[in-house]
């Protein structure tokens, strides 16, 4: 069958050696997708951001903490992949300076530049092969089938899967699975559930 | 015996529903600290930010997100207290608005103010009766005991437990109990064995 890279988890951006930016990302979007790779008799490398969820033991699992070693970790693997779903949250934005030393209180408020960090699902869309494809995730607050449509788009992916806020760490998902043609699958229920519907998706656009 | 209020965990900041800034303390300190509390017949009430940690059973938990939430539930707990010992390592600094819808990737740099939170433990201590004590915590990754000892006098603690940063989400931890006086035990074991040594130097100061 095939080898899936499955990216899973958020990144941390330090602004000093305690203090980081991230978000609630907890993993199990990743986990689910792996359990269900596996399920299917594929091999999966996962690409993992810090959380506490439980992986299967069949996955080749690579830890990383920051968005750049996400990319890098992912940029790696993705040759010897027949496609790559990315169900991480990376930081999209990282201080443009990470201090040293941790910052002590002062007086007034501290101004901070944040800089964009390397869109990885769009870099693995820009380096595919024919034969591989990329889903991508979206998580909008608002507008979302018109945003999560554009970036499908502009990432070059072969489908993206739309959830909204109350998706982070939460055990139901309400998402929609959206394809280039914008023709849009409702995909609602545990994320087991959500995790084997993208499959049949895949499947049914015979990417799988 | 006494009745004690213990802060565990990080806590977290939001830049918008998604973004939020914190750090990687993982509750176990404060873990330990109530189990130690109990052991020796004491009562616990646990303010704790999210965490993976298991606590005590015999604790009264009360989970909050942000360090307002924190200091509020503080304050709220503190005067029915013997004392209070802040493992928790909250976000001294929030953005200064929170974006009510996800940020989108802007093209350049995004221009961020931190303000400063409320400091709990230095609250506690100015709200302190003269039967009251309090057990602060400092992470320094430089010059840790001058620092440690001007925070413990400015808070207006009695005593102040510093440790370096290897201590964040370590199982062994090196620290050190300094007191008023500027006089230094040095505390080096697990979280539990630390927890233990700080209850033998509250009570060998007559605070417990």
């Amino acid at each position: 069958m095939a080898r899936i890279l499955i990216t899973s988890g958020p990144t941390r951006e330090y602004l000093d050696p305690v203090r980081y930016l991230s978000n609630g990302s907890s993993g199990r979007m990743g986990s689910a997708l792996a359990k269900q790779a596996i399920a299917r008799g594929h091999d999966v490398v996962l690409v993992s951001g810090p959380v506490h969820v439980d992986y299967p033991l069949q996955a080749r699992i690579i830890r990383v903490e920051t968005t750049a070693e996400m990319a890098a970790a992912c940029m790696d693997a993705f040759p010897a992949c027949a496609g790559a779903i990315a169900a991480a949250a990376p930081c999209d934005y990282r201080p443009r300076q990470t201090m040293s030393q941790k910052m002590s209180k002062q007086s007034g408020p501290i101004k901070f530049d944040l800089v964009e960090t390397t869109d990885i699902i769009a870099e693995l869309g820009q380096h595919k092969s024919n034969k591989q494809w990329t889903v991508a995730f979206a998580l909008e607050t608002h507008d979302g089938v018109r945003r999560a449509l554009e970036k499908l788009r502009r990432k070059n992916c072969d489908l993206i899967v739309l959830n909204d806020p109350t998706a982070i760490d939460a055990r139901r998902v309400r998402t929609q699975i959206i394809d280039p043609a914008g023709e849009i699958e409702p995909a609602t229920g545990t994320k087991d559930e959500v995790a084997s519907l993208i499959f049949d998706a895949l499947k049914r656009k015979s990417l799988l």
